[in-house]
């Protein structure tokens, strides 16, 4: 059942003895979004902990003491989780149909708690708490609101992204008035790479090539480039970016070797160029600017496939 | 004079056959400024034009027309230039003694013109337009929205530096809902790359070494390097920023071999690495987090120097 902020807010207070639970994979708005409403809670005098899959070192900024011993829950409250099959198989399966409420800002959500409160204007589930906190007049303290702001500032990447809205950014001022140190937290949050990741990334930066007069960027990732970084392969996102971010560039893509073999193809696009289109074409799909396909052979072949791909638009292009 | 931010509209609307002038390699800020006023008052009625220096090919999208054939000012207006010696020289002798206005935001402000509206506090000069817009009552069209936008925009990295203020995030958020589209401003102003730095990049992160288990992180730049990538030392800039972004770095050091001979040496660095104090040993200076020095020698030579200045303030972190 669909419910509002203000609803969410009087259930919340009518709980106790309360897990907290978030997506798999977490990011910093599953994170932000979970230990804030930690806070609160306690805050309140109830007794809740906290469960999630193990925490990325990049945002161990988010991290807060939660040292609650392991309770049987009387109620299960799930944040930033779109899908029951998002929460990881273990917790999915202990609790995914025992979800009293979610709070969610997925477009695609899928309703598997018994209260949903979810708002798809929204940049970022902690941004939905900001409204539902607000809205009950709870007043923030430092330690909620670097939560909150760490949540909004990663799922617009710094407030960069398409999702970025007025309301965000006015939220995101209210919780910087609060006294965190964004400074900090952004040069953690976004200046800051792992090892694995800058050996990985000056890697496959040497792998990129311009083809069209500079118009397209093929970056082939192989499997050796892993090894010799170390990078595990779920932290090898960042990377896609890159081919698009050249000047002159209409289309980057990023071909990212299998463990098992075959290749992963990732398409960045710039107006007019229709990425989704193209790798429609390939078996794939995706979003017009961003898009996607899986391909077999060898690097060579597949890069011919691609460029063979791209040439038609880009060539409309002119 | 100082003036405020009234006194300074109520000026320019008594001004008429007005020059904009801003300062010398002008960034973001400077032309979102200088467009933003230029804009406004036009729509005012005014007669006025605007000259700039080359404008940066990274800047082409805050370039608007303004094709006003040259004509003898009667009033000359300068934006974003904390001293009249960061005009071009010859704008600097042609007009330097006859700014009748000065907007501003820099603390380091030098008083070069008869009225002065400088506000340090504000992350921007473009922020210091849109408060006196704002006092005035002008209503913002999407075209000075989008100059003013990209002004605080790039001054604050994207809502990222220091000087990123509640205050300024809610500029933006007003601008933002003028209609214009920051997604793809963000795009062309924040992930865009010439082909000549990416080339330099890739070089430069070759180049990077890591001492100290991993907590100084030294990346040196040669001739060779600007030779290669075709890149022009003006634009060299953000490189400086690498070494310091990979996770474990207290002190991140780059190197750049100068057109004459010896080094420019750039030390950016966390807490509680005071990179001030290792620059001033070393001749140098600068701020606690972000420091430079000169240095003679051959490149390994250089490297050496500095890694014996940094060691003690790294053990002493431990």
């Amino acid at each position: 059942m669909r419910i509002d902020h203000r609803q969410a807010w009087d259930l919340l207070c009518s709980m106790d003895r309360i897990l907290l639970l978030t997506h798999r994979l977490p990011d910093g708005d599953a994170l932000g979004s979970i230990y804030a409403l930690y806070l609160v809670l306690k805050s309140l005098g109830k007794t809740v902990r906290c469960e999630t899959d193990a925490i990325p070192s990049s945002l161990r900024v988010a991290v807060i003491p939660c040292d609650e011993p392991a309770f049987a829950p009387d109620h299960v409250v799930a944040v930033d989780t779109g899908d029951r099959k998002l929460l990881n198989d273990e917790l999915n399966e202990r609790y995914g149909d025992r979800v009293d409420l979610c709070i969610d800002h997925h477009g695609t959500h899928v309703p598997y708690a018994e209260y949903t409160l979810v708002d798809p204007t929204a940049a970022a589930a902690s941004e939905v708490l900001f409204d539902m906190l607000k809205l009950a007049g709870f007043v923030l303290t430092e330690p909620v609101a670097r939560e909150l702001y760490i949540g909004i500032s990663t799922d617009t990447g710094c407030f960069r992204y398409g999702n970025t809205t007025a309301k965000a950014m006015r939220a995101a001022a209210d919780l910087m008035e609060c006294g965190i140190d964004t400074e900090y937290l952004n040069t953690e949050l976004f200046e800051t790479k792992t090892r694995e990741y800058a050996a990985f990334e000056r890697l496959a930066l040497n792998a990129l090539r311009t083809y069209f007069d500079g118009k397209c960027a093929v970056m082939v990732v192989t499997r050796a480039m892993y090894e010799e970084s170390g990078l595990d392969e779920a932290d090898d996102k960042a990377v896609n970016a890159l081919p698009r971010q050249i000047q002159g560039v209409y289309v980057g893509v990023t071909v990212k070797e299998k463990k098992d073999g075959g290749f992963r193809v990732s398409m960045r696009s710039k107006e007019p160029f229709d990425a989704a289109a193209v790798c429609a074409a390939l078996g794939g799909g995706g979003h017009r600017l961003a898009a996607g396909c899986e391909l077999t052979g060898t690097a060579e072949e597949v890069t011919n496939i691609i460029l063979n791909a791209v040439k038609p638009a880009i060539e409309k292009i002119g």
